[in-house]
């Protein structure tokens, strides 16, 4: 007689995405992510998101001015970002620990969250640092100094090169900025809902992406791609058949990852692009297993089982192909999500609804304190 | 058409407490508050909130001593909260930052969600270290050296003597034990529900209890206390009736801190207890003043208003009579709470739900993507 997690019911209205777990759509306020993921730079999703529409020339060229002011981090975060590195922290941990750490040295830090000025400038820093946080810290575990930002590349490129620390091809760039466009939000999803909740309590916005990133962080949330990485590498080791390997999981009792959606019972919208993009990488590098695996394996889900892949399971082979740590891959998903969690809070601020459900006792009622003394 | 933020919703069955909004009952696992306050050492909590029953002596003298054993903090923590400290940042920040650093330094931090011991060991880490990141913090924000935990004091003792470095009275350490016990659960309120939203996608103990420290710290949840004491120093400064003060507040359409509650219809249990200590400590130390200015709005309020005061009102002045910075009223919260959100986090993750709630899309549709170089 509870809730199943609150799966059928309507908390709120938003403006922010659509979802239609039956036909299979995905919409960035009134716009189908089909097309935006082959048009848009993700640097135009931050106007999207947060003033309701697509910027023009001269407001993107500002967004992107904005990013590349606000991109560097402080020495002290950087410090805190390699002891962390030397600690051999979770990537996820690290960045939930660095985006908490940011306002004490942010100028805003002190201000109201009800002041929706400064909320925003603070959100300008922090979608901007992201990245930089999350390649330093990859720098320093791999024993390497950290790459500074480019003011020049764009976000996607950007990331790459304070990864690798090489300018990357405008091919990578461009499927990478594809991956960003593609996560940046997905309705009520449980790290977006965490980052509302936290809001609602008109708690700060610093608080409440670190929430986001720590509920992202789940093993049934963003942690799926990292394992769909770690199945194809082992496929490929053992040199055992895609599907005879699927079906041995599956007699187990194992779940396959990357597969089924809370919420799509048709195809997940994000997944047919992004398996486009896994062909065409792997072709470019001579590198096809593992899009063959993974077309192997979506094609026996589909028959045998019935079941769709959905945004994970060809964003894992893809971000191989491009080089970056698979347990890097959760950290991505939230550098790209970060845009769409700011715009669900500044919706929640605007709300001034505290979200709090309520559970239904069943324990034990009148007992008797017994002093510790005589308890037996 | 909305849930106006789950407030009837019932998401799912809990055995941690009892609230009823009607009677102005408060029960933890069967057991009435109004008694424990009086008679129940914070540390029997542990044992009766995770493992569903009160301790023998034996199992309370294993609690005490695990949490002895875990209160220190390394040197490189002690260091990160001096360097936050430096920067002066907000005491709630700085524990959401230094709680989430704290798995780059656990022996467990590598182990599975699903791995329930290690999940009590991490638990048990954190609950124990978070009095002495608190104090360690106010120590260098005042330019202090940290105190070290002392392992024959109480867990409320420890708090009170590493703030201050002095050994409290006897009759302090009560006191402040009990306003450990009064806070400590609080069926599905904002902070615990965001703990359970972070565990559902099956994230680690540290992500769920940052996303809590940073749900707790909003200024309609955690952060009442603080402001209670602010009025209460303007009404002192200003040597105005607080009749008055409040009369006027209320005519700008202001809200008066500390009445009312999500919850109770009625009075808020854990405030007589707390009014009593009020009264209690003033009387203790000749200094009554914030007793009577706080007696006679609680008078007003209720009179007029037909408000009745919470659970923050009284904390506040009790814990300025304790000696303890203001603005760090939340953090106690937070250090007594904790308790209860680990016992959430584990039913949650007993329960292996997702928390995910739908959104209603409410805005445009069927838009078309224009170029930004053919945009206007």
């Amino acid at each position: 007689m509870t809730s199943d997690g609150l799966k059928n019911v309507v908390l709120t209205e938003s403006e922010m995405s659509y979802l239609d777990g039956d036909t299979g759509d995905l919409v960035y306020r009134g716009y189908d992510i089909t097309e935006l993921a082959e048009r848009a730079r993700f640097e135009e999703l931050f106007h999207l998101f947060w003033e309701g529409d697509f910027p023009s020339q001269e407001q993107f060229d500002q967004t992107c001015s904005v990013l590349a002011e606000n991109r560097p981090i402080s020495d002290e975060i950087k410090q805190l970002a390699k002891k962390l590195a030397e600690n051999q922290m979770h990537p996820m941990a690290a960045l939930r620990t660095l985006v908490s750490a940011l306002p004490a040295f942010d100028p805003d830090a002190g201000s109201s969250p009800l002041n929706m000025e400064a909320n925003y400038r603070k959100a300008e820093r922090i979608a901007a640092k992201l990245i930089t946080l999350i390649a330093a810290f990859d720098r320093y575990r791999k024993g390497h100094e950290a790459v500074d930002p480019d003011p020049e590349l764009s976000h996607a490129g950007n990331f790459l090169y304070m990864l690798s620390g090489e300018k990357p091809s405008p091919g990578a760039e461009e499927i990478f900025n594809s991956c960003l466009v593609l996560h940046a939000d997905h309705g009520f999803n449980a790290s977006t809902f965490a980052a509302r909740v936290t809001a609602s309590t008109l708690s700060d916005i610093h608080s409440a992406i670190t929430s986001a990133i720590g509920t992202l962080k789940g093993l049934i949330h963003g942690g799926a791609n990292s394992e769909v990485m770690r199945m194809l590498l082992e496929i490929d080791q053992q040199q055992i058949d895609p599907i005879d390997y699927v079906k041995q999981k599956l007699a187990a009792g194992e779940v396959i990852m990357g597969f089924g959606h809370a919420v799509y019972n048709t195809i997940d919208p994000r997944s047919p692009y992004l398996r486009k993009m896994c062909q065409k990488l792997g072709e470019e590098q001579g590198e096809t297993k593992w899009y063959r695996y993974s077309t192997k394996i979506e094609d026996y889900m589909e028959e045998a089982k019935g079941i769709r892949c959905n945004v994970d399971f060809y964003s894992a082979s893809v971000y191989y192909l491009l080089g970056i740590s698979i347990d890097l891959y959760t950290t991505i998903f939230a550098a790209s999500r970060v845009v769409g969690w700011i715009g669900h809070i500044m919706e929640q601020y605007a709300e001034r609804t505290l979200i709090r459900p309520r559970a239904r006792y069943v324990g034990p009622m009148n007992l008797k304190y017994c002093p510790l003394s005589q308890r037996q």
